[in-house]
């Protein structure tokens, strides 16, 4: 059994790897190669958490396990990570478990992943403004990897407390791209491409504010009852997502399907798009949502890359087990 | 996080400290102190291999998890145990991952573990003969745990396939129990205990087959359409079961609540005689049935004890994670 432990993955992990991971298995699932299992979430009442797992099979990159762990709010006075996460891979050929590998710095990797191979395949090829709407943790992930799918010229950012902009300027600055703070109506205006990653139960990105030919990656509404953008947004979008299923349900597109605006039947999968069977966007003026619901595909896909880089550097410790 | 591999569990786990931690966790679950989380079972589409989790949170004895693995029918031509088991407890305070411990072997004891419990709490003190239906891998198990629970003096069995009742003679003998080859019709006239352990979809024991006083563990139904004993059995006896949802969906009990020959209201938890909110066996007339249908739970309580006593033993295997 190998052991990648969390502190091991920074300097294993690259966003590359990540995203062509990430891209792999939503091809693998909307070709029908992989599937999720149903999630388990359970607020166990003890510690306040939240614990469950997300799981699925990839028979295509033969990727099989779950990843494993939840919401700790506790945490942070402890010195420690809140989110605590870990990724068990088995072998599909004897259900011996193959891999644990840490979860925490390749879930924030994982999704970030997912926008850039959502604007990677669906921002128009001239986006050469960033907006990133929330400075969250998560946010800073974000904005290295999308960055690296467009020439951007320029990162423009919005956070409901402005102070925390910092660490995206910071960021943005490594990247060698000027950075503004600026307005949602000044992000929206000027913004070819925009991650909108907060943790919000109202719309914070609202219609008014988006332009024709923007492509939107809405990456924080994993729960019912969040959400990130007004949901009008999505009914004059081609909207594409992860997992259908979880998209009208958990994902932001539940308030367009619940209200009405879009069919469970509009939302497309962006797999089909990575294969070919869909066409994407069709024109520089259309706006393309990508909802981002996470899925435990995702995980496996990463950590498994991540198992494969170890052992070709030599650094994957092997237990007996 | 430590790791305990399967090599390592059968120095480590005694049956009694088995018997101990299952006894616990039924009690806990009958307190409402620890639950099962719903159980994911997938038929993956490779290897023929079944794969799952059980899970669950025991808020009493702070053990928190799944085991993960399931049934690869390929395996034992690789040299491999078909059932391929891993348990992974977190620390239920931080949600990082614990420990991680081989289940093939706990699987078997947690298994046999239940079937001592029930026995112990429901069979009539005086039983002296014990009867056991089935002589797969899983019935030696079933026999050296149960056979300690009463001042048993013989060992009755059946088998489809007699010739397999060798390795119930075997450890019979271990035990210092004269061991006999009988017939149903024999086995349920003279034994006071009796084991069903047997994968089937039609009853082997039959309601004729059975006399007043007998305490039946039915082990081997975990699946719809899976059945050990005549539901008619069922019927006339008081029924217990670690978990009721699971006995009257998954467990023997499915055949009879469907037949409407009992409510699931008449289903009770042996964690209710254990915590003394039940009276359990009530006259020595009385047939007491035992529904085991295995929850997650047990997984978790009998991994902990291992893990546990690996520290204290000073054999457990640290791994930086």
């Amino acid at each position: 059994m190998i052991i990648v432990p969390e502190s091991a993955i920074a300097n294993l992990m690259t966003a590359d790897d990540a995203f062509k991971a990430v891209e792999a298995v939503f091809a693998a699932m909307s070709r029908g190669d992989a599937y999720n299992f149903p999630v388990i979430r359970e607020a166990i009442g003890h510690a306040d958490a939240l614990y469950g797992f997300k799981s699925g099979f990839d028979r295509a990159g033969l990727n099989l396990g779950l990843k494993s762990g939840g919401y700790w709010p506790g945490n942070a006075d402890k010195g420690l990570t809140n989110h605590q996460s870990t990724v068990f891979l088995f072998d599909a050929d004897t259900g011996k478990c193959r891999a644990v590998v840490g979860g925490n710095l390749l879930t924030a990797l994982r999704t970030a992943a997912a926008a850039a191979v959502s604007t990677a395949h669906l921002a128009r090829e001239d986006a050469r403004v960033l907006g990133i709407v929330g400075a969250g943790h998560q946010s800073t992930f974000q904005l290295r990897q999308v960055a690296a799918t467009r020439d951007f010229e320029r990162v423009v950012a919005w956070n409901r407390s402005p102070e925390k902009l910092d660490r995206l300027a910071k960021v943005a600055a490594e990247l060698g791209l000027p950075f503004e703070a600026v307005s949602l109506e000044t992000l929206g205006a000027q913004a070819d491409v925009i991650v909108t990653i907060v943790s919000a139960q109202a719309p914070t990105l609202l219609d008014a504010h988006v332009r024709p030919g923007t492509h939107i990656a809405c990456m924080g509404t994993d729960t019912k009852g969040k959400q990130e953008v007004e949901a009008a947004i999505l009914a004059r979008a081609t909207v594409f997502t992860d997992e259908v299923a979880q998209s009208v349900t958990i994902g932001e597109a539940q308030h367009a399907v619940g209200q009405g605006l879009i069919a469970k039947g509009d939302v497309n999968e962006l797999g089909a798009v990575i294969n070919g069977t869909h066409p994407g966007r069709r024109s520089g003026d259309e706006i393309t949502v990508f909802d981002g619901t996470g899925v435990g595909l995702q995980d496996l896909a990463v950590a498994a890359s991540v198992v494969e880089r170890a052992i070709a550097e030599g650094v994957a410790v092997e237990v007996d087990f």
